[in-house]
C-alpha cells in the first residue's frame, strides 16, 4: 500500500518544507496555531524593511524543517533518537514561541506583564496536550529541560538553537539584508552529541564565528535599528496610553479580548485559574492593534490620537542614538518646548520624548556556551579556540542610548 | 556642495532600491500611499503560500526601481525621454494600484462594486494633484493614455508592462514557487521604442516565451490555485452575507469606514461628488476585515459565524475543479444535505456550496500584443515569430471550473 | 561505535553533496573518474559564457545528488528499491558520461569516429568491474537497460532523466542565463513508479512544460548559440586538418595518446580487442587539445595556424543564421573572394567558409515520452493533458541553418 | 541616431556586465587579455572545491562591473570624476591580474621568480599603450600611484578595493562557500570620498565588519584549506624539480615557451630588454602545466613522475596543520623511512616530506587602513570605532604550519 500522505510546502527560503501526516500536521492545523499566520516575526521593522511581513508561522515551520535536518545528522553520526524523541522535539520546537502575542516582541512588555513568551508557550503546550490525550507530554518535557537527554533541549534553545538558525536566515532574507546570512545548513552538518551536549566540529569554527558576527549585525542593523526601536516604543506608548485612559474609565474602543488585558494585568496564577484568559488571548493578532489605533486615531485623547496618526502615517518621532546617556538638560529643553506647544504636563510630555538604553549581547555565555569538539577530542568553548573571538568584548554588554522626540522642534 | 539625498531601501529582490529626494519621495510619505503598507497583494494565497505576505507597498516599490532602469535602457539606445516624462511616468506606476482595497483582488467586487481599481487610483491621483499643485498633471495623463508619446502608457499597463515583470518575479519570489521567476532584467534589456511602441528586439524571444510561460504558470499554480480561490469565495461570501444582514438591518460589527461601504454600493459619480468617499475608503485595509471576522465568528447569525471561523482556522471548504461544467444533480444532492443538517433554506444554502469558473488568457493580444522587432526591421507578434507559441491555444480564454463545499458530506 | 565517514563536498548549486564511503567513494577517486575534472561540461561554450567552465566531474557529482533525492522520494511513495539496486543506479548514473572527450560534445565525432560516448562509457565500466571485482555488474545491466526493473533505467536515460535535470540545472546556473533554470526538487518530488515506469504527478504538469521550455531555450540561447557553434565548428575543422596533415605525413605537433586517435580511425571493435587504446583515451582531457593549438599556431601549414591563432585569440569567424539554406551563389561568391585572398584551393576554402544545419527536437516522444500520472488513475503523455503543449510543433524537429566564413569580407 | 553598441555578458553573480564599445572592449579582445580566460583564478582549489574553475578573465570582467557602479554612487555624492579618468581606472583595474601567469599564485615563484605579479601587468601596460598609441598612459599612471588623485588608485588597490569585493565574492560563489559572500553592493553604496581618500559611510561599519571576517573565513576555509595547501606545494616542487632536471641537462618535454621560463631565471630588467620574452610568457596557460604533467607522469625520473601521477590523479600527499612548528625528530624518522622505501638520498626526500608555514593577516593597517566617515564628520580607522574589531588580534599575523608526506607511512 502506497503512503503519499507527505504534504509539501513551498517555502522561499529551504525550497519545500515536508510535513508528515501526523500529530504534528493536526497540531499545525489547530486554531492555535494557525493565528501565528497574523503574528508578525519582526514587529514594526517593515516600516524601515518593507519584506519584513513574514510571521511566526512561517518561522515555526522553518525550524520544524531545521530539526528534521539536525536530527538526521546526529542519527548519521550515531546519536541514538527514538521515535517518540524525534516527534517530541519536532512539536516542542514548533510550538516554542506559540506564545507570542500581537507584534512578537515589540509588544511583549504592553499586553501581557512581567510573564515571558515562553510561559504562555508553556500554558498552550499543556491546553493542547489535553486535547490531545497526553501526546505532548514529551513535548513538554524537553521544553521545560526535564528530560533526562538534556541535548534534545538544547536544540530549541541554547546559544546555538534551531530557532537562532532559522530566525537570523529568515529575518535576513525577508528584510533583504544579505549580510546577515548564515550557513545554516554547514553549521547543523558540524552538529554532535558529546556527554548529551551539542557540540560543533572543529572545521566549523569559521562558520560558528561568522554566526556570531552575523547575528551581532543583525541585532544593530535590523532589531535595533533605530527608526524600529522608535516606532515599536511609540507603539508600547500607544498602549499604556489606552490602559492610562481606561483606568481614568475613558471610554476608548478596544475588542473584548484586548480590552481584558488592557484593562488588568493577569499574573501567570490568573492563566492558570482562568481558562478562558488562555483563549481570550489566543484571539490576539496584530489586526486587533491596527484596528484600535484606526479608532483611536480619532479619539478626542491628544496623546492616544496623535500617536496613532504617527505609526498609521508613518511620521515617526526623530530618534538619536549615542554611546553615552543624553544630557538631561537638552531633554528638559525640548520637553519645555513640547509642553507649550502641545499644552501638556510634565507627565503627559513624556509620551512624546523619552530616552532610554538598547542592550545586545553578541555572545553570552553565562547560562550555556557553544562548544568546540576538536580534532584531539577535547571540548572547549568557542571563545577560548577562535583566535578572533578570544575577547573579552564579545562576551561585554554593549549598550546605546536613544532619545526620541518629534521632528521640526527648534532648539 | 554633495548631495547625498538618495534614499536606500532593502529590497530582498532587487537588493537596494533608491529613492530621490523629489515629489516621488513625498507622494510615498503621503498617509495614500503609506496605506499600501497594510494591503496584501495576494488576498489570502498565503494561507497556501506561507511567504506571501508582501504587500501592494513593496510592488509599487519594485515597480519604480524596475521603470528606472526602463528608463536608463531606453535612453541608451536613442530614444528621448524629458526629465519631466521621466518623473511623471514614475508617478503614474508609483500609484498605479493605489487604488486597491482591503486583500487587493480578492475583495474587488464586494467592497467597491463595479468600479475597477484603476478607476480609484485615478481619483487617487486627481486628489494628490490638488495637494501638490498640478504637479501630477502629466503623470495622469500618462495613465490615462492621453498623452502624445503613447509608449510611456505602454511601460504601466500593457501586455508586457513593467507592474507584471515585477510582479510576476515578485509573487513567484515569495511564494517560493520559484519556477514562475521571470528573466526581469534581460526583458528589459531587449526593451526598445519603434513608432511611439515598445517593442522586444528579435534575440529576446525565448526570454517572452519564457515570461509568458511563466505567468501562465503562476496563474495556475499560484493565483487561481484551488484551495486560493475557496477561501476567497468564502471571504466574498462573509461580505456578501454582512451586506445582507446589514440590509435587513440585523446590527454586526463594523468599524465606521467600512460600513459606509457595506451599507450601499457607490458609483464613481458618488465618489467625485463626496470627497470623504475615498478619504473612508483610504482608511481601509486587510486588518478591518480580519477584526470583522474576529466578531462576527461571535455573531448569531449562523453563515456569518460559520463562515468567519472557518477563514480564522483555516478550515476551509472542500473545492473540487475541472474542464467541465458541475453536474446539477451532484449539487443540489448535497445542497439538500446541507439545508437538512444545517436548517438552512434554498437560499443560505448557496453560502456554503457554490460553483463558477475561473477563467485565464495565458496571452491575449485584442487590446495590445508584445511586438518583437526582427533583425530585418520588421516588427511581428511574438505569436508569428515564436515557433512555440504560433498557436491559437495561447489565445484561448481557458476556463476551469470550481465547486466548493464542505468536508465531510457523505455522498 | 560512531560512523562519520560521510564527505561532503560544497556545491555551488546543491549547497552539500554528501559521498558516503563505499565503492562509490572508491569510483570516485579512480582515475578514470578523476580525469573528468579536466573535461569541460560545456566545450567552448566559455567563449561566450565567460563562467562556463564547469566540468562532466562536477555535472556526474551533481547527478548522484540527484538521484539519492529521488531514491529518498520514491522509497517515501512506496516503491521498493533495494540497497543493491540503490549503489548500483548511484554507480550507472556517476558514470554515464564518463565515455565522454575533451570538450564533450563539441569534440565528439573528431577524437573518435562513430561511436556514440555511451559506448565508451560502458568500456570504461566494464573496465572498472574488472577492477572492483564484479561490484559493478549490476550497474551496467542498469545503464544497457537489461535489468528488470526498467525504471532504474529510466533514472539514467529518458526524456527527463537525472542527467537532464542536473545539466540544465547547472548549465543555466554557470552560464548565467538563469531563465533556464528548472525546478529539479518539485520534479522530482513529483516522481513516482506506475508499471516500472516512472510517471509525474498531476499536480507537476506546470513544472513539466516550464521544464521543456526551459530545455528548448538553453538550446537555442546556450547549446546552439550561434558564436558557439561558429567556434565549435573551427575546432572540429582543426582537428579535420591535422588528421589530413597526418595521413598526408607532414609532421604535426601531437602528445601520444592524441596522435593514437588523430592518426587513424579506431571502431569499438578495436577498443575491446586492444586494451590500452582505452588507457590512451583516457589519458585525453581538454589540456591536449590546447596545447596542440598553441604549438598548432605556428605551423606552416596556412589553415592550421590559421584557426588555431582564431580560437586562441578568440578572432572567431563570422556567423550568420537563417530558417532556409543559405544561397549557394553566395557562398561561391565569397569562396572565390576567400581563394583568391588567401590562395586556398577548393577543397581548402572549405575550412574558412562552411554551411550546415543544426537541429533541435524540444520533445521527442519517439524513444519515451513523460508520462502524467492523472488524478483519476490514468497515465497521459504530457502533450496530451497540456493545453499548452498539445501541439504537433514541439515535436517537430527544428532546423536552422548557419553560414561561416571570415569577417571583413566585402561581398 | 541610434547606438546600440552595449555589449551584453551574462554573469552567474552581477547578472549582465555591460561593455561599452569603446577602447575598453579593444582591448578586451585583444590576445594578451584573452589568454586570461585560461589561468584560473584559484589555481588547484578545484580539487577541493569542484566547482572553483573560474577564471581571472572572469574576475577581470567583474572587477570592471564593480568599478562602473563605484564610479556612479561616488558622482552622485558629488566627487568629480572625469571621463578620461573614468576611463583610465576602468583599463587598470581590467588589467591590474594581466601579469599573473599559470595557475595565478599557485605558480607565482615557480614559473617567474621574485618579480611580483603587479610588475609584469605593468609591462603589459606598457605594450598595450605602445599598441593603442598612448591611450593607457593615465591608466597606468593611475595603476603606479603617481597620478595625483590617489583615491583612484585606492579603488584599484588598498585594503577595501574593488579587486578584493570582486574576488571575495566571486570565489565564494564558485567555491560554494556561501559563507565567505560579502554584501559589495551595499559597500559601494557607503563608499565616499574625503580628502582624496575613500572613506566608507559609518552605517556601513557592520559591513565592513563583515567584509573582514568573511576574508578571513575564506583565507582559511579556501585559500589555505590544507590539501589546496598540500597540492600547490606538491606542483611547485613538480615545477622545482623540472627545472633541476633542466639544469642537469636532463631531457624532459616542455613546450617551447614554458623552457624559457624554466631554462633560466629571468629579471624585471630581462624583460625590459628583451620583448619576446613578454610574449612568451603571454603564451603561457593552465594548460602547458597540465600537458607537461601528462608527459612527466611517464618520466624516468622518479620525483617527476611520481609527483606529476599524484596530481594527475588527485592522490596527494597527507598533510598535517598546526599551530606551532613541526618536531624535527618527527620528519626525520619520516624522512628515514622515505628514503629507504623508494631509494632517495635526502634531498631527493624532500621533494615528498616538507614542512613550512603560511601566514594571513586579516587586516594590515601598515600600508594603508580602512577609513570610516563618522556622522559628525571624523575619520577614523575601523578598527578604532568598531566594538567588535577594537583588537590587537585582528592585526597580528596568524601563522600555520604544515607538513606534508605520503600517505601510508607507519610510523
Amino acid at each position: 500500500m502506497k503512503n503519499k500522505k507527505n504534504k509539501i510546502i513551498n517555502d522561499p527560503i529551504y525550497g519545500f518544507i515536508r510535513l508528515e501526516h501526523s500529530i504534528i500536521l493536526k497540531i499545525i492545523n489547530h486554531r492555535y496555531f494557525q493565528r501565528l499566520r497574523h503574528i508578525s516575526q519582526l514587529g514594526l521593522s517593515y516600516l524601515v524593511f518593507p519584506g519584513a511581513h513574514h510571521t511566526r508561522f512561517h518561522h515555526a515551520l522553518g525550524c520544524l524543517h531545521l530539526i528534521n535536518n539536525a536530527i538526521i545528522q546526529l542519527r548519521n553520526k550515531g546519536s541514538l533518537i527514538t521515535f517518540e524523541e524525534e516527534e517530541a522535539v519536532k512539536i516542542a520546537i514548533l510550538l516554542h514561541d506559540i506564545g507570542h502575542g500581537p507584534f512578537s516582541h515589540a509588544l511583549e512588555n504592553s499586553i501581557i506583564n512581567n510573564i515571558p513568551h515562553e510561559e504562555i508557550s508553556c500554558l498552550f503546550m499543556q491546553r493542547l496536550n489535553e486535547e490531545f490525550s497526553g501526546k505532548l507530554s514529551l513535548a513538554i518535557k524537553i521544553f521545560k529541560n526535564k528530560y533526562k537527554k538534556k541535548f534534545l533541549h538544547q536544540l530549541i534553545c541554547s546559544q546555538l538553537d534551531i530557532d537562532r538558525l532559522d530566525y537570523l536566515r529568515r529575518d535576513s532574507f525577508y528584510t533583504g539584508v544579505a549580510e546577515g546570512n548564515i550557513g545554516t545548513e554547514r553549521i547543523i552538518n558540524m552538529f554532535d552529541i558529546i556527554n548529551d551536549k551539542i557540540v560543533i566540529e572543529e572545521k566549523g569554527i569559521y562558520s560558528i564565528e561568522k554566526f556570531i558576527i552575523a547575528r551581532r549585525l543583525m541585532y544593530w542593523q535590523v532589531y535595533l535599528h533605530k527608526t524600529v526601536i522608535a516606532s515599536e516604543k511609540m507603539l508600547e506608548n500607544i498602549l499604556k496610553r489606552a490602559k492610562e485612559l481606561i483606568k481614568k474609565n475613558k471610554k476608548i474602543y478596544s475588542p473584548t479580548s484586548l480590552l481584558t488585558f488592557l484593562d488588568k494585568k493577569h499574573s501567570i496564577k490568573n492563566f492558570k485559574n482562568k481558562p478562558h484568559l488562555l483563549d481570550m488571548f489566543s484571539d490576539l493578532n496584530d489586526a486587533d492593534i491596527f484596528v484600535c489605533l484606526k479608532y483611536w486615531k480619532e479619539s478626542d485623547d491628544f496623546i492616544l490620537s496623535q500617536l496613532s496618526k504617527m505609526i498609521l502615517n508613518r511620521k515617526l518621532l526623530k530618534i538619536e542614538i549615542q554611546n553615552k546617556k543624553f544630557n538631561n538638560d537638552k531633554i528638559l529643553k525640548i520637553s519645555n518646548i513640547l509642553m507649550k506647544k502641545y499644552k501638556l504636563n510634565c507627565d503627559e510630555v513624556k509620551y512624546f520624548i523619552f530616552s532610554d538604553k538598547v542592550i545586545n549581547h553578541t555572545y553570552n555565555p553565562i547560562n550555556d556556551n557553544i562548544n568546540i569538539l576538536m580534532k584531539n577530542g577535547n571540548i572547549c568553548d568557542i571563545t577560548k579556540v577562535s583566535s578572533l573571538l578570544k575577547l573579552s568584548n564579545l562576551k561585554k554588554e554593549i549598550s546605546k542610548y536613544y532619545l526620541c522626540y518629534p521632528k521640526n522642534i527648534n532648539l
